[in-house]
């Protein structure tokens, strides 16, 4: 066959990691490789409900082509949510709908990213981020990071000094994949350096929803003097990815070139399940219902976390997340994960080594750890495994 | 704002086609501008009932992550139903689901062209797909197309004497704009160009279900002998555009590849609808939805032609569709559909211009009228509107 593909297909390289990802899927194996949520969070019964009423009081609006920023009761619920939660003045006008936070991630790549355009992102960051921006082939660059997220000064450095930097990608709440979170006068910082170089940012905030522990930290988007934050939240962790809905908030200029690609793209995200998803949150207890994750979710994290107090060697670091679904874990500098990982596939547990969270360093002693699909037992075992294959690999 | 967008975006021009479209969605308007199924057609009763059942049933399934290429049981309903129907022999594991069609021909533009790779299409052709493909920069060549779609040796001169023709894209049910089908005969010739050039086909086929008169006639990909064809299939025609629920049949190598832009893209498609779908296959009578359908828009293509027969000035020359759900009118040479359109929008009615289905040439004479979506009484009233008109503008 004489097909040639786009340069970026033709260059897109097999990853080694597809392969050692399916085998985590083989049901045998303690998997703390992805980001599921707990099947069990899923409110099926008022999914149910809310299936029923929206096909019989609004049938037909559900099943026809609809607005590509999205319907606009969603938009409205979502504007208004925010605004309650946090220190924000969005309009519906400001969002748009997209299908899964993957793909707006997708959308951002697109309208800001020719090839070689620079990404500045946090060291590390998040794998599908990585590899939606990368369909651009731009270049990526990592701004050295602490436990409080992007070293201000740092960004600076790199922002006067780097050409083409098109747009910079954070996820200030527990981090994918470090767990940590962003403190106010970190953001503040951050914030002060984006707004002297008029770069956009995208803030994007799967996580932020599942808090197990201290107060809410302002999003950059409420500090955002300049208009040059896109805010991303999704229904993936709170509610149930499966319906791939997700939104982002944005400037009017942003939002009128992401239509027009969103238009390009799927023409508008599932008129249906947006309909579901906006009856849920105006007659349902959405916050009740994200509580209780919270308390799922946080009884899990304390078992995985003191699991590894107790059958790490002290060598070994991990971080202790307020929210969200992952740990990070940092092994001694001499120790490869990508090795551990294929041992511990043959001990019948996984988890995502670091390396591909670190697209240009390619750090190899980091693994991601997710505890919100393990129950307690599952837990403490993986755990227990990855520990003495750990042991062996010293 | 300091912002600056990639190239694409920067470029791409405000169309006076969209504030145009906004108008005709005012309801007083008769609009024969879209290409909205028939609300009535929507089987709601049934789309209900496989809601519940799903979410009793396979709950975690359909609100949980799932695979890119798409849910298992209805890949192979898909497969069934196409083997069933017409001489292919596809299977599950050649099939992606996609989020919409157009999602689908966004994915191809994106794993074959670069900028200033070449797009074969018919003059005139799908707007959806040219935009979707000039996200990627490509030029348009249109192949002189007449009455049975694309001419063979007009195809074959082109493909001996232009560098770069990435892919060609066809629709040959009942296209869209003109409403024209390809013979058999035809489409063999077409395939024995194209297998000489060994060049990817795409082959769209949206409207094929809704056939009013006349026989199947064989798909492209019955006589891909080389595997060049990718053939595109929707559910937005025949159950639900509001579901976005589409799919791609290709060869491994490009299902691979679009495998790799789905998953950066937006990860899976609706896992819900995905199952509601599938079940629907195969526990309600699709087929015989189908013909419901069928019977419906036969009649209005009837009342829409008789009407234009007995309205429009004999100059006026326009397309009988054996299926779909558009014909295309031509008007005398020194007309423009543009300038009508305008009046016909004061005058309450509205359709497409013909001139951004042709995206180099530009063809002025022509508009596309869709007949789907509209009653009896407002077919004749707007088709009578227009028809005034015309006789002005002569």
């Amino acid at each position: 066959m004489a097909i040639r593909f786009s340069e970026t297909l033709e260059k897109m390289k097999e990853s080694d990691l597809g392969p050692l990802l399916k085998l985590t899927e083989q049901p045998d194996i303690i998997s703390f490789a992805g980001g599921l949520p707990a099947p069990q969070t899923f409110p099926l019964k008022e999914l149910t409900e809310v299936a029923v009423k929206v096909r019989e009081k609004d049938g037909v609006g559900a099943m026809q082509y609809g607005p590509s920023l999205g319907y606009a009761g969603l938009r409205k619920a979502i504007a208004d949510r925010m605004n309650r939660l946090y220190d924000t003045h969005v309009s519906q006008d400001d969002i748009i709908i997209t299908s899964g936070s993957q793909q707006g991630l997708d959308i951002c790549g697109r309208i800001f990213l020719d090839k070689d355009d620079v990404v500045l992102i946090e060291s590390p960051s998040y794998l599908g981020a990585i590899n939606a921006f990368a369909l651009q082939q731009p270049r990526f660059v990592e701004v050295p990071t602490d436990e409080k997220g992007m070293i201000p000064e740092e960004l600076d450095r790199i922002l006067s000094s780097t050409p083409r930097v098109k747009m910079i990608y954070v996820i200030p709440n527990y981090q994918n994949p470090t767990g940590i979170t962003w403190p106010l006068e970190r953001r503040r910082q951050f914030m002060e350096v984006v707004n002297r170089y008029e770069i956009p940012v995208i803030e994007d905030n799967p996580y932020g929803d599942l808090r197990y522990e201290g107060n809410e930290v302002a999003p950059m988007k409420s500090m955002d003097s300049k208009d040059l934050v896109i805010y991303t939240g999704t229904f993936s962790k709170t509610l149930a990815p499966g319906m791939r809905l997700a939104w982002m908030v944005a400037n009017p200029v942003i939002l009128a070139k992401m239509d027009a690609v969103k238009q390009s793209t799927d023409l508008s995200t599932s008129c249906v399940s947006q309909r579901e998803v906006a009856l849920y949150m105006t007659e349902y207890d959405f916050e009740g219902h994200i509580k209780e994750n919270c308390r799922l979710y946080a009884h899990r994290r304390d078992v995985m976390c003191n699991a590894m107090k107790k059958y790490f060697p002290e060598s070994v670091h991990f971080t202790y997340p307020h929210g969200g679904l992952f740990t990070w874990v940092e092994l001694p500098e001499t120790m490869n994960a990508r090795d551990l990982m294929k041992d511990c596939i043959d001990h019948k547990v996984a988890f995502v080594p670091g390396d591909s969270f670190f697209p240009t360093s390619g750090k190899k002693n980091y693994f991601r750890l997710n505890f919100s699909n393990c129950d307690d037992e599952r837990l403490e075992e993986g755990i227990q495994r990855i520990a003495d294959v750990i042991k062996r690999h010293m």
